[in-house]
């Protein structure tokens, strides 16, 4: 069974940011009761690939992976991505990495450096919380280098995907949007609770007062670099348990699309069970 | 609530391998319909536990981090550990490895290097699917390296151990023991169901009977490298869901001897309210 939902997320050339609807289901008509013994089918199908494409590395040499991107403001729900979406599938197939605050180390290298380092080996998932897409993010919006350099980054970043999806990446990129009014909800959340001010930064304010230029930025994001190869997903995330859905079912999706099945044995299956009923 | 059941698996000096019983459940005397609900609830608490220990690092500092090592023969359950227990917390906050066969380059490098480079940052629950116990293992039973380089091994893992405690890494020690037949029925199970081919592999029969030479080794790695800071548990395996409650326990005794607590906020939680109401 296919899902409506991933056709209906895929940006679309000249779709504006500023006219997102971040409340909406696009896909799905139900509510989130009905969402819920979708979310756990789906994640058991999504634990299926995920463990016949590790499969497939381990036992058939298929060096193909799948790399998830996720981008999106200050308590879009990447952690609850992470933590609900990811978390369901085995983590011996999963990559994780958050991408924060350059380190000294970091900031020495070109600034796709980290972000090679963090490819997901052959059979893997990769999971990129924040990405290089912070490079023409929040570097653009805080001039935090000349504009000629973030500018001449769409192009590269272009190219690079074009050389991860040749040698075998499957990139799933997803661009987390949450109404100002929902960002304020979950923040005041945080605040309201004392087993979450450790997910609380005051510098999420500041960042949020820039949310002209980050919606500036984010259209070029989408308008510069969705290609046929690797496509952005709009992801609507006001509610939390459709997004959740959403980005299962991108990733169903992406790996149905590399039409994996359980390897064929490369022994003699009689010969072995003879062989350990003996032993 | 804590449980008896990590107290009983603590390597005693002089136990035996040869003498444990890998059936038996130690601390827990319900039968697998009973430990359904202890595991789901357990499992709930170590998932607390381990966003405390990462919100520690986080928000306060707290360089402190915990490591699991796995070690057992083929089919004893690591992999089933990592899937259900492992699984069952925020894969943000885990870092998992697995240790094959060393590469040219690792084998270029002394054997330790590879699991140095492995160490979880702090914050985080180190998952060591094998490790440098591998080196006093296999290394040991095939002759790898000469007799006086494993031999002198033994040392240099208390050594290294001691820093790792010393520089604030709990270390949690699992030893996996199932019997021969459990081992049997195990690997016959891969064989008869074309889904679980590929974690078959004829060489683990080769290994079944070199069993005599891996009790000698384990018990060897038992006797030396079982110290005070970092013991190992004995845990039995022909029961799976014995093991996997098991080392949710001995992961929560871990964790609750750090005396986590959620930090306090290092901003004032009022002006902060009123700041982002007015944002």
């Amino acid at each position: 069974m296919s899902s409506s939902i991933p056709a209906q997320l895929v940006f679309a050339p000249g779709q504006s940011v500023a006219d997102i609807d971040t409340s909406a289901t696009p896909g799905f008509s139900g509510a989130k009761a009905d969402a819920a013994p979708v979310q756990a089918e789906r994640s058991a199908r999504l634990t299926e690939l995920q463990e016949m494409l590790y499969a497939s590395h381990k036992a058939a040499d298929d060096t193909r992976s799948v790399l998830l991107v996720l981008q999106g403001m200050d308590a879009a729900g990447k952690g609850g991505i992470v933590k609900h979406v990811v978390g369901a599938v085995n983590p011996m197939g999963v990559r994780y990495t958050s991408f924060g605050k350059p380190t000294e180390e970091e900031l020495a290298h070109d600034y796709l450096w980290r972000i090679r380092k963090a490819l997901p080996p052959a059979g893997h998932i990769g999971v990129f919380d924040r990405s290089h897409y912070e490079d023409v993010l929040i570097v653009r919006v805080h001039n935090l280098v000349a504009p000629e350099v973030w500018g001449a980054r769409y192009d590269e970043i272009n190219a690079f995907e074009r050389e991860l999806v040749d040698s075998g990446v499957r990139l799933v990129k997803v661009a987390m949007f949450i109404s100002l009014d929902e960002q304020k909800r979950q923040l005041l959340e945080r605040l309201d609770d004392p087993t979450k001010y450790w997910k609380y930064n005051p510098g999420d304010i500041d960042e949020r007062l820039e949310w002209p230029k980050y919606q500036e930025a984010y259209q070029a994001v989408l308008d510069r670099t969705s290609t046929d190869y690797a496509p952005w997903h709009v992801v609507p995330c006001d509610k939390r348990w459709y997004s959740r859905l959403a980005v299962t079912e991108l990733l169903i999706q992406a790996l149905e699309s590399l039409d994996l099945s359980w390897p064929a044995a490369d022994f003699d299956v009689e010969a072995e069970r003879k062989r350990l009923l003996d032993a």
